[in-house]
Order: C-alpha cells, then structure tokens, then sequence
C-alpha cells in the first residue's frame, strides 16, 4: 500500500473514530436520562449498542495504528477542529430520546457510508471493516424507528 | 434529603462523571499509541482499567438520576464550561504514556477526595460510592507507578 | 401398544407437528413486523417462545419416529390436505400483533387439549407430552393476553 | 461491643428483616399480577428485585446472629406485634402498581435510612450493611420512578 | 374449561401460594436459627430447598393468572382469612428443627395430594404441576427424616 | 439509497427468506426421517445446520426491515405465488437423504449467489450478508458430499 | 398412603432398579467391545444414555428410601432371587451390539410400562416418575431401531 | 509388547474392573440408605466418588481393549467365576456404613497395589493407571476414616 | 495524605497482613488434622474461608504498596519481632478445633477492629477495607460458634 | 464457477495452506526460544496467534476441499516443490524474535494479499476469507512492530 | 542431573518433537481429505487428537527448554537430518486413512516406547511425560483400529 | 506398607510441607514488592504458580494424613526445629527478584528430587506426587530463568 493510500485510509479512519466517541457517550447520556413508560426496555436496548460502538471506536483505532498512523482520542482531541455531533434532550420521554438517536445514527451512518466507499477503491480490508460496522449500526437504527412507527 | 444537600451532591457526582469520561477516553488512547519493549503488556493493563473508569461514569451518573438530577454526559456537555483532562503523548513509551497517566490520576483522585468528604457530611450513601472508586483507582495508580519505580 | 393405538396417536401427533412449524414460523413473522412503543420488549419477548415451540415441534416428530410412524414436515407436507393457519398483520403495532397471536394460541391449543384427551386413552407417555406443552404454551398465551389486558 | 449496643442493633436488624420479607412477597405478587402494554418489561424488571431482595433479608437474618440473636422469620413472626406493610393493587396497570411500589420504597427506605444513622453510632460494620443496601434500593426506586415520571 | 372449573382450580392454588409463601419463609427461619454439631451441613441442605419452594409459589401464581384469576401473594392477603404455618423452634438443635420441619411438610403436602386429587379431575395440566411438585418436597421430605432415623 | 435499489434488495432477501424457511423446515424432516447404519451421525450433524439456516432467515428478515420493507415469514406467505422447494425422501437410507439435500442446496446456493451479484451493484452490506451465508452454505454442502463421495 | 400401597410401589421400584443396575453396566459393556466401520458414532452416543439410565437408578432408588423403604443395589442383592438380563456380545460388530440392546430395551420397556400401569392405581406420583423415563428409553431405543433399519 | 505381557495384563484389568463395577453400586447403596444426625453430609459426599470409580472401571476396560482384549462388564459376566464384594449394611447409621465401606476400600486396594506391582515389570504406562487410581481410592478411604476416628 | 498518616496505616496494615497469614495457615492446618463424626462438612467449610483470608492478606498487603510502603510477607518476617498466631490441637475432634479456632478469630478480630478505628481517623479507604474484612470474619465466626451451640 | 476458476482459485489456497503451516510451526518455535526480560508477555501473546493461523490452515484447506478440491497438509508436501519459510533465530531475545517474525508476516501478508486480488475477481466468497484472514494478520504484525519501535 | 544426561534427553524429546510435529500435520491432512460414508464421525473424531499431539509437541519443547536446551521446531529444523513421517492417502476413503494413521501411530509409539524407556534411567519427571503421552496415544490408537476390526 | 515405611515417607512429606508453605508466602511477598518497567506481566505471572505450590502443601498433607500421620501447617510448627527458607529482596527489580526466586526453588527442587528418590524406594504412589510437582516447578523456573537470561 502506498503511504498515500494509507494516509487516505488514516483520515477516514480518524473521522470515524471522533464519531464513534461522541456516539458512545450519547448513548450513554440517553440511557441516563430517558423516562416514562417505556424506560426500562429502552434503557437496556441501549447497553449492548454501548458496547458496539465502543469496540467500533477500537477497531478504527488499532486500524490507524496497524496503517502505521496514531489515533488521537483524547477528550482535547476530539473537540480540535472540530465540532463533536450535537444531542439536545436532557431528562426526556422515550420518543424524544429515541428521535434524536435516529438523526444522529443518519449523520453518522452517513460518514461511514462514505468512508466505505472511499475505502472500497484502495483496500479491502479497511472496507471490509465499515461494511461490518454500517451493517450492525444500521440494523440498531432500525429498532429505534420501529419504536417510533405508528404503523 | 433536603433539596439543597441533593444539590451539593449532584453537583459533585456530575464534576466525577465528566472527569471519568474524561478517563476512559484518556485510557483507551494510550492503549492504542503506547510502543515499546513493554508494549503488550502495558496495552492488555488498561483494558480492563478502562472497563472499571467507564462503570464509575455509569455509577454517578445513575446516582445522579437517584438524587432526582439530570446528568450530562454528552460530548457538547463535557467540553461546556470546563476544561478537558489535558493529555499530551501521542505514539510514544510506555514510560512516557505512564508518567503523563500517573499525573492524570493524581487530578482525578484529588477531586475524588474531595467529594468524598463533602459527601460525607451529607449523604452516607453517596460517600461509599466515592469510597469504592478511590480505592480502586489508587490502586491502578500503584500499578503504573510500580512500572515507573526504579526500585 | 397395538398398531391401531399407535397410528391413532401418530395421526394426531402429526397434526400438532403441523400446527408447531406453523406457529413457529408466525411467531417469528411477528417478530420481524411489530411496531410501535413496546417494539423492544414485545421483539424479546417472542424469540424463546420460537425456540420452545421449534422443541415441540421436534418432540413430537421423533415421538412420531419412536412409534414407527414417518413425520411429514416438508414445506409442501405442511400444505397437502391441509389449510395452514391464517396470520394476518405485516408491518403493524403491538397490540396488532399480540391480538392475532393470541387467537392463534386459541386455535392451537384446543387441538393440543384435544389430543391430550386422545392419547390419554391409549399412552400415558404421549400423552405427558401433550400435558407439558400444554402448560406451557397456556402460560405465553398469559403474557401475551396480560398486555391486551386493560386491568 | 457491648451487650447493650448488640440489642439496639438487633432491634433494628429485626425491623429490617421484617420489612425485606413483606417487600419480596409484595414484589413478586407486583410481578403477578400487573397488566398492560408494558407488562413484560415490567414483570421481568421486578424479578432480580426479588432476589436482590431476597438475600437483604438473608444478610440482616445472619447479622443478627452474628451478634448473638435470633433472627425471626417465621410467618407468625412476621403479624406479631406489628402491622405488615400494605399493598393495595391486584390485577392493575403497570402505572398503579408502579405506583404502589414507589410508594413502598419510600416506607422502606425511611426505616433503612434510620437504621443506618443508629448504627453508623455503634458499629460501622452493621452501618455498612445497611449502606450498601439502601444504595440499590434507591437506584431501583429510580427506575420505578422513571417509569412514572412525565419528562 | 368451564368458568366453574376454573375458579375450583383457583382456589386450590391460591391455597398452596398461601402455603408455599409460609413454608419458604419457614425454611430460611430454620436456616439462620439452627445450631449444634451438624450445623453446617444443614444449613446449607436448606437453601437449594428454599429456592425451589419459591419456584412453586411463582409456579402456582402463575398458573391462577392464566386460568385468568388474581393470585394474592401480599402479606396482609396471607394472613387474612386464614391462619399462617405455625413454627416453633427459636434457635434451636439441629433435631428441633428437623422434627418441626417433618411435621411442616406433612402438613403441607396433605394439602398437595388433595389439590392434585381434585385438579385431576378438571385439569391434567394443573394436575401435572402438583405431581411434579409433591415428588420434590416428598423427596426432601426425606432428606429431613433421615437424619431422624435412628437406623 | 434510492427507493428503486432498496425494493431490488427486498425482492431478493424476500426470495432468499422462504428459500431458508423452506430449507431449515427440509433438514429437520431429513433428520428425523434418515435410517440406517449411519444413523446418528447424520442425525447429529444436520442440527447445528438446521439453526445456522434459521440465524439466516432471521438475518435476511431482519436486513428487509432495516431497508424499510415488511418481511412475509407466515406459512400461507411461503406457499403465495411460488413453490416451495420439493424434497422427496421420508423414511430412507442416510445416502438417498444426503443426496436429496445435495440437490437442495444446488437450487438455493444457485439463488443466493445470484443475490449476492445483484446486491454488489448497489449495496456492499446487502451483498456481504449474502457472501457470508454462501460460504457456510458450502462447507455444509462440502460435508454432504464428503459422505457420497466413493473416492 | 396406606403401607400396603407403599409395600407395592416399593416392590415395583426395587424391580425397575435391579433392571437399570443392569442395563447401564450393559450399555457400557457395549461402549468397550463395540467394533466395526461406525465404531465412533455408535461409541459416543452410549455414553450419555448410560448416564441417563444410572440417573434412573437413582431416582427410583431414592423414591423407595421415600415411601420408607430400603432400596438394595448391592451387587450381591442384585442377583438374589433373581436372574440378570443376559447380554451376549463380547467383541462385535455394531450391527450386532445395536440388535441385542434393542432386545434388551423391549425387556426392560415392558417391565416399566408395567409398573407405571400399577402405580398410575396408587400413586400419581410414582407413575409419573415411570411415565418419564418410558418416554426417554422408548427414544433411545427409536435410535438404536434407526440404525438397524434397512429403510 | 509380548502376547503374553498383554494377557497378563489384562487379567489384572479385568479383575479390577469387576471390582470398581462392584464398588460404585456398594457406594451408590450406601449413599441412598445411610441414615442419622450426618446424613446430608455423608450423602453428598458419596457421589463424586461414584463417578470417579466409574471413570475408573471405564478406563481399565478401555486399557483391556487398547491392549487387544475384550473386557467383560456385563452383570452375568459379575458373577460368572467369581464372588462379587459382599457389602451388608442395609437402613443403617452413618456409622455402620463408613465401617463397611472402609472395609471393602481395604479389599480393594489390596488387588490395586497388587496389579500395580505386576504391571512396573511389564508395563509402566498400565502401571501408571493403576498408581493414580490408588491415590485417589486411598485418599478417599482417609475420609471415610476420619469420620470413624475418635481421635 | 501526610506521610505521617501514610505510615500511620502502613503499621497497623502490615500487622493485619501478618495476622492473615498466620490464620489461613492454621484454617489449612485444622482442614487437615479434624477428624470425627462431623468431619466431612467441617473439612469443606474451612477452604472458602482459606481463600477469602487469603484475599484479606493479598488486600492489605496491596494498600501497603499502594500507600507506598513495602509489605513484608516472607517467613523469616513472619516472626522477626512478633510472636505467631498459636494454635494448639494436632489430631482432633471437631469440638476441639473449633474451639481453637473461635479463639483465634476473637484475637485475630480484636485487631481488625482496632485497626479500623485508627484509620477511621486518617483515610476512609483503608477503613473500608478492614470494615469489609470485618464482616465477613464474624459472620464465619458464627458459623464455627453456631457448631459449638448447645441450643 | 467454471473448473477453470475453482482450479486457479485451489492453487492459491494451496499456497495459502503451505504458508499457514510454516507460520504456525514458527511461531510455536519462537514461542519456546524467546529469552529476556519481556519473555514471559511475549511468550503468552504468541499462543492466541498460533490458535488463530491454525484456525486460517484449517479454513483454506476446507475450502479447498469445498471447491472440489484434495489439500495436502502432509509434512512431505510441505516441502515438495516449494521452499519453506526460513525463520532464523533459536533461544535469541524478544527483539531478536519479533524483527525475525515481523520479516516473516511480510512475506506471508504480500502473498494473501495477492490471492485476495485474484480472488477477488473470480469469486466474493474466496476473497472474503482472505481479507479476513489479512485483517487478523496485519493487527498481530502491528503488535510486533510495536514492540519494536523506538516511538 | 549431569550435563551429559540432560543431553541424552534433549535428544529424544527433540526426536518426539519432530514427530509430534509431523504427526498433528498428517491428522489434519486426513481430517480435510476424508470421504465416505462415515465422514463427518472420523472427520470429528479427528480434531480433538489434533489438539492433544499438539499439546504433546509443546509439553516435549518445554522440556528441553527446562532442561537448558534450544528445540528445533521450525520448517526447515523438521527436515533437517531427518526424513518426515510418510503419508500416502490424498482424498480417499474413511478405511484407507485410518489404515495410514494407525501405521503412523505405530511408528510414532514406537519411538515414544524407546525415549521411556532410555529417560527411565535418568529422570523420571521426563519418563512420566513419556508414559502420560503414551497411554493417550495407545488409546486413540484403540479408537483408529476398533474401525478397521471386522470383530 | 509398614509402619516404618509410612513414618519415613511422612517425615519427607511433611519436610516439603514446610518448603510449600515458605514458598507460597515467598512468592506473594514477591508479588508485593516487585517494581520496574515490567512490573505488570512479572506480577501476574506469579499468581497461578502460588495457586500451585499451595495446592502441592495441601497434597502432600493430605497424603500424611492418608498415611495415617499428623501434618503440622501451624506457623509456630513452620520454625520450630527448622530454618525458613530466606528471601532477601523488599522492594526490588524485576531482575533482583527473579534471581532470588531461581535460588530458592533450587533449594526447593533439590529437596523434592531427593524425597522422589526415597519415596521411590518404599511407595510408587507417593514418588508419582513428587514427580508431578517437581515437573511443574522446574518449568516454572525455565519461566523465571529465561527472564535472566540474556541469549
């Protein structure tokens, strides 16, 4: 691999990894503060999508890191130039939560789309990576649109 | 509980959630940029610190809601009106990324400490929770600077 | 046992065989199609129920195997001399879905009470496995009654 | 410890012991007997409850004869010379029996808090055993509340 | 099943959740009073048996609701209209309390066998259950007289 | 993604869903209906089968609702507007079962991989779900065949 | 139950335990001298049956100690008064191993279902615990028919 | 290894395996009729050394046919050319059973340290069987003599 | 902390890691040495508690560390400048070691309870860890003085 | 697929699977022969890696028999017609073990990324197994080059 | 021990290495080119003897590191100065493959048989090592003939 | 045996009773104290070997106990007419405590090669114990070797 093919892949790879930190950490905040009715359910749904996200951040990670790049994670580092993905509700229903988790998953899926694609014309592995990630990312949004159908 | 000593307490647990969020993230970073002689053991050491700093998060925060607050845990949330846990070594040694997470450790036992004893004159409850986590955390700090120790 | 008792209990017992693999496969239809407030939990709560009633549908082909009978449980076994049973909802709510699948309980289970009675006059051992299942697709019909329930 | 500080203590953990064993019976007829939308959610958050429960009665039963009483838990015991704790709702929504729970929780927590401050005078181990308790009691009665709570 | 069958089986089975709930409260009580050389031994043989005491009461309550009754588990609804499980020994020997506990189960299980009788008549389901549950307790039943027996 | 390439998605998984309900419903009759000297062999071998290929109806079921479809998993949708896949033996020797299921998987190998081109046009999550299922599909053809082989 | 009714339960169990003493050290006398193209298959899938058998023994051993009997398994009680079942392959094919279990399983089968038509007069108890081992010889023995079946 | 090496080894094999088949039913009696103050204790006590001297029959009869021959395990074979171990205690007192059981261990681990003796001039790999087998059997006999000793 | 303290609670840890010591030897040695009716229930009740106070010495011997001091475990440290626990019964009865061994929790216990005082004073951490010890201590205290019971 | 492709694609598995052999003996190899004073973290971290090139053998080798196709695994194959990897250090230190390894997943990874290119245009199925392969590979080279690094 | 007998031993375990080596390639081999009608038995009954040769292979090396000595398991090392152990069956029949590997087995004990012996005389640790592998490998040995038997 | 064997085998027994119990708490101590960059993976390395050498102390003193002798774990039996083994390091290197572990188990082997021989002379089963130890002992201290060793 050319070192400006891994460059390319090292920019993505770090895009998403900022993204996946912000994401983790709201997951988190809804699990904390969503009421009414339904909260138990939700409050567990979220944990194990917790877990995911936070293996995704690894793996992204030790993939810039195997790509010979240094993944930057601090707190600091995820606020330098750029802005981290916004979550508004505080102590909220369930349908509020769950709304703006659906806008979020739309952002963010939509940057792994596009690293996917980016990804996709100089290595396999690497795009093979957010295939797995998007699959699964998805697949969660779904549960969360389901909630919000009224059918 | 009064309303007010509900408030002191909030305000201390939200000032430990963002310091432990702060943390993990810290953690995870060195795990993936720390190179070296000692590398691997060093790497699979903070995993499982990282597990314990992301449940402390969990456990004020969920405290939080208990005394009736409304955690924040949002990446927005955690860089408004405060600084972030600095942080400097990117790929670096193990010695390195030691000595930088022993001085982060000495910044958050300190405010630990702190909220233990407020806590103390108001809630028993909440100062064990203070409790546990100190013990435990200095405990790790032992670790890291048992490596750094020239005996 | 003489031939006659075992080929009556044969007959029934690949009637239910039957109605199992169809109900299996409802079960999981819901699963897939629910919508709504309570999607999480009502999702979780239909998948064991799949695999209890996936076991039935084993236990009383190889009690069917054990007598010298041949179980038929093709897909177009399932549809010779036979009206499979009826599931009307796709994509719909909760309370859609747990309606439709409590008259599906009904409809099964008489034919289950049925056969039970049968068997009880020519084998015991038949028979407890009538008994067992019996109790236990009574009590999921509970659950799922306990949300239509409006106290 | 004195004989005299043991007595006190065993006056209190008795009092515990009697609350804990009403409280576990009134969880699971909860878990019962609740209805509506969000029955399962309910019935299977009730259920580590119980256990959690459960074995809060087991810890002040044996503290007491570690000090050198006689735990009684007999269901005599449990009517003599006090009155148990009541609980209105039969078959009900989720809501009303939510709401009877939180309701009892205040009941309980009030006697644990007292307990605790009488110990914490005494013996911090016995003050530690309530502490603890007392610490998972109120994150359950969060949940409760959430379930309640209008946002 | 017929309405009036229902609520005859219904009421067998809020007898022996009555029972049930007595007994396990009965069988810790024994747990934490018993002294004497075999201590250990059967303070321990006892908790398996509590566990599966409390299986039975969720078991019978279980089966009142989907009959479509109203099982009562409260502690006021134990003692109203009946008279609890009498149980003498404090602390006590090992012998004591074996003795009493022989007696308990004699007690109870004469109520088993003639709830089994009658649901035999109406229900093989509900019939099954008590069987299954009379062959355990009979079988620790046992356990209880054997260190009794004088050989 | 447009609307045009997720109906093309639904249509395939849809087609791939009955194929793996058909399939799974095949394996368990084979099971229960293969004699012979190699009887338990076989018999034991096509279980772990039997839930890979319903982990796969799930899959496919599930991807339907992710892309905003409505899966039709009921016994009457399967027999709608197509044929279920035949398969002929009931009670027969281990090699007239194993050469039936070798022609099964011809027929949904030859569609699945049809799938799996027309998913790679438009939908790299689609298509990666097909490739993984074709590669287990085959092993498990590679064993079927394993066992005619004369060498 | 009057001791007559005992004496006669206790009569039918002492019989079945003698009969299942005898199979599993059969079965695992055939586990060690089975030989031939399907050694393995046929070796392993003993094994679990023999653990099956012995719990057997157990169960019915325990249940006479319970109706106050005194269960023998000596070996020396095992052939008193009565004649062994006969097993006569050492070294020898699979074929012929399978042919002479399923002989003795048809032995031991009619002797059980006997008891269980006895005990179903006294005690329910007693006929279910036949009742379900019936049910799990009557499948094993399906196995061993299925392997010996030409189809 | 000389044919008649490998017959001499096999006679001492055989003869310990008809001593473990007789010993863990002598051990499996005492456990079901053992009564007194220590019943549970010893009760429970027994049953992992049931299952460590079946593995232990199982392992001399599969040495047997590593080694070409056909070990003998049937109930006739038991009693054919020999006297199986006498063992007399029926209903009796904890006491009178260890007695017993001390008594046979003696028996049998006289032959043990016999074959094991033979076999170091044959065979050191039968040998080491026969080394850890007493181990285990002595170490146990320790326990059954500890409850015997007065000290 | 002021090193002053630090030494403080590195004195009174260090002679809880020496008592600790002693005592899981002479818990292993009484394992080893008990002999009489109620061997077999004493024996195994000794081994969890081993291996929880062995988890006290590795506690306290880690707080030492992580307090900065250096924890002294070996042998020849074990009795520079102290006299070990004693412990006088070789060969004996149940009664006998549990006597002794109730005496050595009182003078094991005295300690603990005047270490937690003094840390009481300077850190809370180190109070917790011995309030947890504590605990669990007495509570196997009563267990051996619920032996020695007349009732 | 045409003979033409399963042919071209078994010449690379088969290369795949020479290489996959050597790799695993290497590493086992250094696993032994690695000295200094990181031996005992270098020495674990080699045992999870050996597991998982084992892993990748077995995986190109079915799928070779999959394609139709005889793998050859055997030590006379490996060496027939080809070279195998040379790997140079014996007992040697860490550093001198990881750059030796380093050097050899090099060669190994440009030869799976080849047949990942030629895969790729013949058969998904194929490539996939690659580019997961190559994933796993090039992460355990980061951790070897980590080591090494000088930061 | 004297250098000169740690070298004679080095010398037979390098020479059991080399074969342990060869020895988990070959069974490997077979597992993936087995064909017929009892495929998937020998296929599975293959594995776990993989699993333990290879075990075997690492016990022998780190011996020979324990015994100060450098083992040789590379590529290259196995075929240097030795000739590999032959196996001829490409993909072939259940029969001719384990024919091949019960020849190989005796060629592989014969030696193990050899280094028994010759480490007898010097150190029995190494000489146990010997014996344990031995009686595993006698006794797949069993497994592989008691296929082949015509009984 | 004879008396005078049994003696002479326990004074051997009880002699590596003493060295066991030294080590283990040598080994902790170590544990404790060690510092320096490879502190983590040293640390962890010696738990499972103090997991070890305390069960080979628990070994040996149950074989005395077999053998019909009094086994002395006190702590004042540990010094009385006996040496402890000496450890000089506190807080040290990695390197100074590894040394001093690699003197003391060749202080500790020396003796266990020694009662090996002796034991071998009058007992098979107690040698095969000493064998077993000194196995894993030695290969412990190839681990703690090969970290001084600089290749």
């Amino acid at each position: 691999m050319t070192n400006d093919h891994a460059n390319q892949l090292i920019t993505e790879l770090q895009g998403r990894l900022n993204d996946y930190n912000d994401l983790h950490l709201i997951l988190k905040h809804a699990h904390w503060n969503v009421v009414g009715p339904n909260f138990i359910a939700v409050h567990e749904m979220i944990d194990p999508q917790v877990d995911l996200v936070r293996g995704y951040a690894d793996e992204v990670a030790e993939r810039i890191s195997t790509l010979g790049g240094e993944p930057d994670g601090t707190p600091v580092g995820q606020t330098t130039d750029r802005t981290p993905l916004k979550y508004a509700p505080q102590k909220a229903s369930v349908e509020d939560h769950l709304s703006a988790i659906d806008a979020t998953y739309t952002q963010v899926l939509e940057q792994v789309r596009a690293s996917m694609k980016l990804a996709g014309d100089v290595d396999p592995v690497t795009e093979d990576v957010f295939i797995a990630q998007a699959a699964e990312l998805e697949k969660f949004q779904w549960f969360v649109r389901a909630h919000l159908d009224k059918a």
